[in-house]
C-alpha cells in the first residue's frame, strides 16, 4: 500500500484541484471525495468537488456534503482526481479536464484505461482507506469532519465491517478515525436507521412476495407497490439484503418492475454461486457475490429464466417451491 | 483497564477451573467463556464451561461450543469464573462453589455483591475485550478458535461495531482478532444471515402491524402468528430493531402476546427517551436505550399505557396516528 511518490509531489506542488467520484455515488465515493477535499483545503489548496448524480438522502449528513457541485466549474485546474473509480466514463462527466489526472481507487483497472497517475489498491476495502493513508502521509491533521467522512466510507463499503473485504487494516484505520472524532452510532443512525415509514411499508409489501425455490430466494417490488406507498425506485436500495439473510440459501434475487414486462434484477450470492456469470447471460454485470441485469418478460417468465440460469451455474438443484 | 495482579496469580497457581456466563446467554457471554476456557486449556488447566440456559442456535457455530455443559460437574474446583455477569443470581445456578470466585465483567456491580476477585470495566464494550487482554497478559497464543469466539463477543455486543459503546479499543482488539484468524463474513453469516424462512414470514406478518404515533413506532407478534408460521417466542429476538430503524422516531416498541391479556413489551430509544424509566413503571427494567417489561390488558389498552408513559417521559407529544 505504498503511496506513489508522484502522487504526493503532485499534491504538494499544485494549487487548483477538481475531485469527483462515480455515478450512483455511495458512502465510499462521497466520503472519500469530501475527506480529500477537506484535507486539501487544510493545505490551502483551491478545491472543487463534483458528483454527476445527486447525493443520496442518507449521505447528506456527511460533513460539508453541501460543497458538492454537479456542474463543472469554469476555469483551469491543475489536477483532476478520480476517486473510487478509474475511468472517465464512471464519473458520468464528459468534459472533465485538468493538466494532470490522478486516480485513487480499489477497483481493478484495465491497462488501456490508465490515466496520468494511478494509485489502485484492490486489497483495500474502501477508497477511504487510501485517502486516509494519503492524508496521513501529507501530515494533514484528521479532524472530526474528515474522520466522519472516512469512517462512513470504510463502514459502508465493508457493509459495517461484515463483508469478506474487511481486513485488519480496515479495523486499524477505523480505530484511528474513531479516536479522531468519528462516532459509529451517529453514522449508523444516519445510514442504517433512517428508513422512512413509507419505505418500511414498501419493504413489508415486498417481503410478503418472498418465495423460495431450492436454495434460491426471491422477492419483488411492482410499480403498483411504489404507487401505493408513495415511494420511488431509490427506496428499494438494499432490499435484496433481506432474502440474502435467509438460512441455508445460496442465492438471493430481487426483482423490480421497471416497465411493462421489464424487470431490474439484483442478484446476491452467499459465496458458492458466481452471480456475475448469471447477470452476464442477460447483458448485465457485477461481482461474484453481487451483480445485476435487466430482463424482458412477464414476472413468471423472468423468474423461470433466473432459476434456470442459477441451476446451470450450480448444477444439481432439485425443484421444490415454498411460498407464502 | 489494568488487569488485577491477583487475577493473573489466581490463574497461574491453580489447576481446576469452572467458568460460567449468564442466563439467556448471547454472543459475549458464550464467546468470552469459551475463549477463556480454550486459553486455560492451552496452559494445561482442567476447565469446565457451564451455561444454565441452552446455547442459541445462531451461536452453535462458535468453536468448541459443544464443550458447554448445563449441569454442575462433581468434584472440587479451585476457581469459579463469572464472565459477563457479576452475581450468582445472574448465572442461573444455585450451588456453584469453588475455593475462589472471580468476576470478569463490563456491567456495573453493586458493592454488596462483590465476590473474591473482581475485574469489572464498564468502559469495555464487551467482556470479550477483557478476556482478550487477560489471555495476552498470560502470553497465551490467540489461535483461530479463540479469536473467532472473542470476535463474536465484541461484534455482537457492539451490534456489529454500531452501538455507542464501540470504542477505538474495540476496533484495535478486533483488528488483532482478524489477524489471528477470525473471519468477519463467516461470523456475520452465522449471526445475522441465518434467519429461517418461517422466521422471515413471522417478521413480515409482524411488520404489517407497524403503527406510528407521533415519534413512537410499534409492532406486534400474536400467539396466532407464531402458530401460523410454526415459530416460537425465541424467533422474535431483535424484531424490535426494525421499528427502531424508522426515520424521525424516538422510541420503538415491540409487543409479544404471551398469554390472554398479557404482553411482553420491548422498548428501544434512539437516545433522547430513557426507556428504562418507562419499563420500571410496569415492574420491568433495563438500560436507558433498551428495556423491557410485561403488561396485563388488551393490546389496545397496553398500547395506550405505553403511549402515555412515553408521553410523560418526554413531554409535549402531539397525538397523530398513521397505520397501514
Amino acid at each position: 500500500m505504498r503511496i506513489p511518490a508522484d502522487l504526493l509531489k503532485l499534491i504538494r506542488k499544485n494549487k487548483k484541484f477538481l475531485i469527483t467520484g462515480h455515478v450512483n455515488p455511495e458512502g465510499d465515493s462521497i466520503g472519500s471525495c469530501l475527506a480529500l477535499a477537506l484535507g486539501l483545503k487544510k493545505m490551502k489548496k483551491n478545491v472543487c468537488v463534483l458528483s454527476k448524480d445527486p447525493i443520496p438522502d442518507i449521505l447528506k449528513f456527511l460533513p460539508c456534503s453541501n460543497l458538492i457541485k454537479n456542474r463543472i466549474p469554469a476555469g483551469n485546474f491543475d489536477v483532476l482526481f478520480l476517486i473510487d473509480c478509474n475511468t472517465m466514463e464512471r464519473t458520468g462527466f464528459k468534459n472533465l479536464r485538468a493538466k494532470t489526472t490522478a486516480v485513487i481507487d480499489h477497483h481493478l483497472a484495465r491497462k488501456e484505461h490508465l490515466l496520468d497517475i494511478g494509485w489502485i489498491v484492490p486489497e483495500a476495502a474502501a477508497a477511504g482507506e487510501l485517502v486516509y493513508k494519503l492524508l496521513k502521509a501529507l501530515n494533514i491533521p484528521i479532524d472530526k469532519k474528515i474522520s466522519t467522512n472516512l469512517f462512513t466510507a470504510v463502514f459502508t463499503d465493508t457493509g459495517g465491517f461484515r463483508y469478506s473485504n474487511t481486513t485488519p487494516e480496515s479495523m486499524k484505520i477505523s480505530c484511528e478515525l474513531i479516536k479522531a472524532g468519528a462516532n459509529p452510532w451517529d453514522v449508523t443512525k444516519e445510514v442504517y436507521e433512517n428508513i422512512s415509514f413509507n419505505r418500511m411499508r414498501l419493504l413489508t409489501m415486498s417481503l410478503s412476495t418472498l418465495e423460495k425455490r431450492d436454495d434460491i430466494v426471491w422477492m419483488t417490488v411492482t410499480r403498483r407497490m411504489l404507487e401505493k406507498t408513495n415511494t420511488s425506485a431509490q427506496d428499494t436500495e438494499s432490499f435484496v439484503d433481506y432474502p440474502r439473510k435467509i438460512k441455508g440459501i445460496e442465492a438471493a434475487v430481487f426483482f423490480r418492475e421497471k416497465n411493462n414486462n421489464l424487470y431490474k434484477v439484483s442478484l446476491r450470492s452467499k459465496g458458492k454461486v458466481n452471480v456475475a456469470n448469471i447477470a452476464r447471460i442477460f447483458g448485465g454485470g457485477g461481482h461474484a457475490r453481487a451483480a445485476g441485469c435487466e430482463i424482458n418478460g412477464s414476472l413468471s417468465d423472468v423468474k423461470q429464466k433466473i432459476f434456470k440460469a442459477v441451476k446451470n451455474e450450480t448444477k444439481g438443484y432439485k425443484s421444490k417451491i415454498s411460498t407464502y
